[in-house]
């Protein structure tokens, strides 16, 4: 374990946290005080980092996505319990059916189950552009949906290009949780990038290198 | 004032509140205790509702936004201002330089500043990305930056449709911070898609009434 830890970086006693709570299986007894443990430890360290670090799952929740990785089920089920657990829990009941009818009208088509968190989720944003008197502009909403569409097979394109079930996981958690913030950084760079170009102003494109851009 | 509360549905005293702090003009004087408010108050009262309630902003960030919405500067400016006001700060000292120049060459041909929030944002992510162990994979990421690109037309397409630089400034806002989570809960939807249809399963779709889906 002493070297487990030395190789992953991770302390010893968050280890024996790990192993009592279930998330990481108990190494191959080799005497009475000692275990060997192998690549798929170690792999499975990192899926557990990320899924508490970057995640921010409770151990409960990390649990449960590591359940569905070991289960023998389909991969499209271990990849809706990792989604599920990284998304925000949203409770249907007292929302707007208008607006959940109006996501369901925007995904025509999608294979798409009620309980989808994302399908929850865009029924809340636009229940609230509705409420604060925004034009409900079924032009964007089209647009979004089209783009989300081409980020998702995105995603997935990502996620199969892993080798094992574990690393697919360890993707869609980190690739989920860090696909939107990844978005929304790309977006407003975007958004300044198309702002220039139709309304032109006075600008410093970036090209000095990082360092000198710190000097005033 | 208790008209335009009435109107607004919003307390006396938050009005009296948003006025002593300068986010809501004064009325025109018609007697030593009455004002008039009119259409451009209620107007601008909207506008401090998205700020603070959706944006999440502070008074001061909000007075800003404000600021610059009654400015004479160009509106990409404005446009950038609030842009930044919902944006998380991030400080570029101590990322790393290589983060950086990623995404500068993911953006390449992007008119993007050196500060925009969204271009720090994606250089964290990029970092993190790598010290997860994940790999650099430069086609998710374009992939990401296209579709971003797609979005950014949406959104200054709808923000350009606005009659006002005051409904302008709240659609850059409230288009800014609700967008996000648009496009998450519909990135979630469309991974439950397309992951049935590349790996099918069985699958209940969407499409009894909300009332019913409430059952057990």
């Amino acid at each position: 374990m002493a070297e487990l830890s030395k190789t992953s970086g991770i302390p010893v006693a968050t280890i024996k946290f790990y192993l009592r709570e279930r998330l990481l299986p108990a190494g191959e007894r080799t005497g009475p005080n000692q275990s060997r443990y192998g690549e798929q430890h170690l792999r499975r360290l990192r899926l557990i980092r990320g899924l508490l670090d970057v995640g921010g799952l409770s151990v409960a929740s990390a649990r449960g996505v590591i359940d569905a990785v070991d289960s023998e089920l389909p991969l499209a089920h271990s990849f809706g319990v990792a989604q599920r657990a990284v998304s925000a829990d949203i409770d249907p009941g007292g929302m707007d059916p208008e607006a959940l009818a109006g996501i369901d009208r925007l995904v025509e088509g999608w294979r798409v189950s009620a309980d989808n968190p994302g399908r929850l989720a865009a029924a809340r944003v636009l229940e609230t552009f509705n409420a604060l008197g925004q034009r409900d502009d079924r032009d964007w909403f089209s647009r979004y949906a089209a783009a989300a569409l081409l980020v998702a097979e995105a995603d997935l394109d990502l996620v199969e290009a892993r080798g094992s079930r574990e690393a697919m996981a360890e993707t869609v958690v980190i690739g989920t949780v860090l696909g939107d913030a990844l978005f929304s950084g790309l977006r407003r760079a975007a958004q300044e990038h198309v702002s220039a170009l139709r309304h032109p102003v006075p600008f410093e494109p970036v090209r000095a290198p990082a360092k000198e851009q710190e000097c005033p």
